[in-house]
Protein backbone atom coordinates (compact mmCIF):
# COMPACT_ATOMS: atom_id res chain seq x y z
CA UNK A 1 0.00 0.00 0.00
CA UNK A 2 3.11 2.12 0.04
CA UNK A 3 3.02 4.60 -2.67
CA UNK A 4 0.72 4.53 -5.31
CA UNK A 5 3.09 5.98 -8.10
CA UNK A 6 4.07 9.36 -9.40
CA UNK A 7 0.86 9.42 -11.52
CA UNK A 8 -1.34 10.16 -8.67
CA UNK A 9 -3.26 13.37 -8.95
CA UNK A 10 -1.27 15.76 -6.01
CA UNK A 11 1.39 13.04 -5.42
CA UNK A 12 4.84 15.12 -3.91
CA UNK A 13 7.89 14.30 -3.16
CA UNK A 14 6.50 14.04 1.12
CA UNK A 15 4.04 11.68 0.21
CA UNK A 16 6.92 9.06 -0.99
CA UNK A 17 9.96 10.09 0.99
CA UNK A 18 11.38 8.29 3.57
CA UNK A 19 13.21 11.36 5.00
CA UNK A 20 10.30 12.87 7.94
CA UNK A 21 10.32 16.40 7.00
CA UNK A 22 7.65 17.38 8.74
CA UNK A 23 5.29 20.29 7.24
CA UNK A 24 4.97 22.85 9.89
CA UNK A 25 2.26 26.05 9.55
CA UNK A 26 2.87 29.48 9.51
CA UNK A 27 3.54 28.77 13.43
CA UNK A 28 5.66 26.25 13.34
CA UNK A 29 3.56 23.34 13.97
CA UNK A 30 1.65 20.11 12.88
CA UNK A 31 -1.31 18.42 14.75
CA UNK A 32 -0.91 15.81 16.68
CA UNK A 33 -3.50 12.71 16.93
CA UNK A 34 -2.89 10.74 20.10
CA UNK A 35 -4.74 7.05 20.50
CA UNK A 36 -4.46 4.09 22.39
CA UNK A 37 -3.35 1.14 21.14
CA UNK A 38 -6.76 -0.28 21.08
CA UNK A 39 -7.68 2.69 18.83
CA UNK A 40 -9.52 5.17 20.81
CA UNK A 41 -9.35 8.60 20.61
CA UNK A 42 -7.63 10.61 23.28
CA UNK A 43 -6.99 13.76 22.23
CA UNK A 44 -5.43 15.90 19.44
CA UNK A 45 -2.74 18.70 20.01
CA UNK A 46 -0.28 20.60 18.46
CA UNK A 47 3.66 19.99 18.05
CA UNK A 48 6.65 22.26 17.07
CA UNK A 49 10.18 20.74 16.14
CA UNK A 50 11.09 20.90 19.57
CA UNK A 51 8.38 19.10 20.77
CA UNK A 52 8.95 16.36 18.25
CA UNK A 53 12.48 16.15 19.29
CA UNK A 54 11.36 15.89 22.95
CA UNK A 55 8.62 13.17 22.47
CA UNK A 56 11.39 11.36 20.58
CA UNK A 57 14.19 11.24 23.34
CA UNK A 58 11.97 10.60 26.47
CA UNK A 59 9.40 8.61 25.06
CA UNK A 60 6.60 10.74 26.64
CA UNK A 61 4.38 13.11 24.42
CA UNK A 62 5.52 16.23 24.68
CA UNK A 63 2.97 19.13 22.70
CA UNK A 64 3.32 22.81 21.92
CA UNK A 65 0.80 24.68 24.14
CA UNK A 66 -0.33 27.57 21.62
CA UNK A 67 -2.72 28.74 24.78
CA UNK A 68 0.61 28.85 27.01
CA UNK A 69 2.91 29.35 24.59
CA UNK A 70 5.68 26.67 25.56
CA UNK A 71 6.55 23.38 25.45
CA UNK A 72 4.45 20.96 27.55
CA UNK A 73 5.11 17.49 28.49
CA UNK A 74 1.94 16.33 28.58
CA UNK A 75 1.18 14.75 32.91
CA UNK A 76 3.85 17.24 34.10
CA UNK A 77 1.51 18.32 36.59
CA UNK A 78 -1.35 15.63 36.57
CA UNK A 79 1.39 12.70 36.57
CA UNK A 80 -0.90 11.70 33.54
CA UNK A 81 1.81 11.09 31.14
CA UNK A 82 1.33 9.12 27.57
CA UNK A 83 4.53 6.47 26.99
CA UNK A 84 4.75 6.65 23.14
CA UNK A 85 4.83 2.64 21.22
CA UNK A 86 4.88 4.42 18.16
CA UNK A 87 5.03 8.04 16.07
CA UNK A 88 3.50 7.72 12.47
CA UNK A 89 3.08 10.76 10.14
CA UNK A 90 0.48 11.26 7.04
CA UNK A 91 1.35 11.33 3.73
CA UNK A 92 1.96 15.47 3.51
CA UNK A 93 3.63 15.01 6.18
CA UNK A 94 1.50 17.78 8.39
CA UNK A 95 -0.01 15.49 11.25
CA UNK A 96 1.12 13.09 13.28
CA UNK A 97 -0.44 10.27 14.76
CA UNK A 98 1.00 9.12 18.32
CA UNK A 99 0.44 5.54 19.60
CA UNK A 100 0.47 6.14 23.37
CA UNK A 101 -0.04 3.84 26.72
CA UNK A 102 -2.15 6.37 28.99
CA UNK A 103 -1.11 6.54 32.72
CA UNK A 104 -4.44 7.82 33.61
CA UNK A 105 -7.32 10.24 31.86
CA UNK A 106 -5.86 12.11 29.13
CA UNK A 107 -8.18 15.32 29.50
CA UNK A 108 -7.70 17.96 31.63
CA UNK A 109 -11.40 17.79 32.46
CA UNK A 110 -10.55 14.14 34.16
CA UNK A 111 -12.22 12.22 31.26
CA UNK A 112 -10.34 9.28 29.46
CA UNK A 113 -10.87 10.61 26.10
CA UNK A 114 -11.06 14.42 25.08
CA UNK A 115 -13.74 13.00 22.92
CA UNK A 116 -16.74 12.62 25.33
CA UNK A 117 -19.58 13.95 24.05
CA UNK A 118 -21.36 12.86 20.47
CA UNK A 119 -22.88 15.40 18.17
CA UNK A 120 -26.33 14.83 17.36
CA UNK A 121 -27.54 18.11 15.48
CA UNK A 122 -26.89 21.53 17.42
CA UNK A 123 -26.63 18.97 20.33
CA UNK A 124 -23.80 16.94 22.40
CA UNK A 125 -24.78 13.46 24.17
CA UNK A 126 -22.56 12.14 26.55
CA UNK A 127 -20.80 9.20 25.89
CA UNK A 128 -21.92 6.59 28.49
CA UNK B 1 -16.38 10.10 32.78
CA UNK B 2 -18.18 13.06 31.58
CA UNK B 3 -17.21 16.77 33.08
CA UNK B 4 -15.27 16.74 35.86
CA UNK B 5 -16.42 19.76 37.94
CA UNK B 6 -15.62 23.03 37.61
CA UNK B 7 -12.73 23.26 40.17
CA UNK B 8 -10.70 21.54 37.19
CA UNK B 9 -7.80 23.98 36.05
CA UNK B 10 -8.67 25.60 32.92
CA UNK B 11 -12.09 24.12 33.04
CA UNK B 12 -14.24 26.62 30.23
CA UNK B 13 -18.06 26.52 29.04
CA UNK B 14 -17.08 24.98 26.02
CA UNK B 15 -15.81 21.94 27.95
CA UNK B 16 -19.46 21.11 29.80
CA UNK B 17 -21.76 22.28 27.43
CA UNK B 18 -24.26 20.08 25.99
CA UNK B 19 -24.45 22.77 23.06
CA UNK B 20 -22.36 21.97 20.12
CA UNK B 21 -20.70 25.36 19.47
CA UNK B 22 -17.13 24.16 17.47
CA UNK B 23 -14.23 26.68 18.12
CA UNK B 24 -13.44 27.85 14.73
CA UNK B 25 -10.25 29.37 13.94
CA UNK B 26 -9.15 32.34 12.32
CA UNK B 27 -9.46 30.63 9.18
CA UNK B 28 -13.03 29.29 10.17
CA UNK B 29 -11.55 25.68 10.70
CA UNK B 30 -11.74 23.37 13.18
CA UNK B 31 -9.36 19.99 12.61
CA UNK B 32 -11.33 16.56 11.69
CA UNK B 33 -9.77 13.18 12.51
CA UNK B 34 -11.20 10.66 10.45
CA UNK B 35 -11.26 6.60 11.93
CA UNK B 36 -12.57 3.37 11.16
CA UNK B 37 -15.17 2.06 13.68
CA UNK B 38 -12.16 -0.46 14.65
CA UNK B 39 -10.14 2.83 15.33
CA UNK B 40 -7.67 2.74 12.84
CA UNK B 41 -6.85 6.10 12.09
CA UNK B 42 -7.35 7.35 8.14
CA UNK B 43 -6.83 11.01 7.88
CA UNK B 44 -6.65 14.46 9.10
CA UNK B 45 -8.06 16.73 7.71
CA UNK B 46 -10.06 20.18 8.50
CA UNK B 47 -13.82 21.40 8.08
CA UNK B 48 -15.73 24.64 8.25
CA UNK B 49 -19.42 25.59 9.47
CA UNK B 50 -20.69 24.80 5.63
CA UNK B 51 -18.72 21.36 5.85
CA UNK B 52 -20.26 20.35 9.30
CA UNK B 53 -23.24 20.60 8.04
CA UNK B 54 -22.56 19.28 4.49
CA UNK B 55 -21.63 16.11 6.33
CA UNK B 56 -24.34 15.98 8.60
CA UNK B 57 -27.04 16.46 6.51
CA UNK B 58 -25.47 13.78 3.49
CA UNK B 59 -23.61 11.12 6.18
CA UNK B 60 -20.65 11.50 3.89
CA UNK B 61 -17.46 13.13 5.20
CA UNK B 62 -16.78 16.39 3.63
CA UNK B 63 -14.39 18.78 4.49
CA UNK B 64 -12.52 22.20 3.50
CA UNK B 65 -10.05 21.97 1.43
CA UNK B 66 -7.35 24.19 2.30
CA UNK B 67 -5.12 23.90 -0.97
CA UNK B 68 -8.39 24.23 -3.24
CA UNK B 69 -9.82 26.60 -1.26
CA UNK B 70 -13.45 25.38 -1.28
CA UNK B 71 -15.62 22.51 -0.20
CA UNK B 72 -14.09 18.88 -0.78
CA UNK B 73 -16.98 16.06 -0.36
CA UNK B 74 -14.02 12.75 -0.09
CA UNK B 75 -14.38 10.94 -2.93
CA UNK B 76 -16.34 13.00 -5.19
CA UNK B 77 -13.87 12.18 -7.81
CA UNK B 78 -12.70 8.66 -6.67
CA UNK B 79 -15.60 7.16 -5.15
CA UNK B 80 -13.97 6.51 -1.91
CA UNK B 81 -16.63 8.13 0.26
CA UNK B 82 -16.59 7.98 3.96
CA UNK B 83 -20.07 7.17 5.48
CA UNK B 84 -20.24 8.79 8.63
CA UNK B 85 -20.80 6.32 11.43
CA UNK B 86 -20.14 9.08 14.47
CA UNK B 87 -19.23 12.52 14.95
CA UNK B 88 -18.00 13.55 18.39
CA UNK B 89 -16.10 16.54 19.51
CA UNK B 90 -13.56 17.54 21.83
CA UNK B 91 -13.16 19.01 25.57
CA UNK B 92 -12.53 22.75 23.80
CA UNK B 93 -14.58 21.85 20.94
CA UNK B 94 -11.69 22.48 17.86
CA UNK B 95 -11.27 19.31 16.47
CA UNK B 96 -14.16 16.54 15.88
CA UNK B 97 -13.80 12.67 15.58
CA UNK B 98 -15.65 10.90 12.49
CA UNK B 99 -15.83 7.43 12.76
CA UNK B 100 -16.68 6.33 9.17
CA UNK B 101 -17.26 3.39 7.11
CA UNK B 102 -14.69 3.63 4.36
CA UNK B 103 -15.49 2.48 0.48
CA UNK B 104 -11.56 2.21 -0.68
CA UNK B 105 -8.62 3.70 0.13
CA UNK B 106 -8.97 6.61 1.93
CA UNK B 107 -5.47 8.12 0.99
CA UNK B 108 -5.53 10.25 -2.28
CA UNK B 109 -1.77 7.67 -2.52
CA UNK B 110 -3.55 4.48 -2.93
CA UNK B 111 -3.27 3.40 0.44
CA UNK B 112 -5.97 2.89 2.79
CA UNK B 113 -4.66 5.22 5.56
CA UNK B 114 -2.68 8.52 5.08
CA UNK B 115 -0.54 6.86 8.03
CA UNK B 116 1.56 4.64 6.06
CA UNK B 117 4.92 5.75 7.68
CA UNK B 118 6.42 5.23 11.47
CA UNK B 119 8.66 7.62 12.43
CA UNK B 120 12.15 6.43 13.40
CA UNK B 121 14.16 9.35 14.10
CA UNK B 122 14.93 11.27 10.98
CA UNK B 123 13.65 8.23 8.63
CA UNK B 124 10.62 7.06 7.89
CA UNK B 125 9.34 3.25 7.63
CA UNK B 126 6.53 2.17 5.73
CA UNK B 127 4.01 0.41 7.40
CA UNK B 128 3.69 -3.54 6.40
Amino acid sequence: MFGGGSYMIGMTDRDTTLRFDPRFDDAGLVTAVVTTRAGGLLMVAHMNAEAIAATQASGEATFWSRSRGRLWKKGETSGNVLRMVEMRVDCDQDALWLVVDAAGAACHTGATSCFYRRVEGDALVPIA
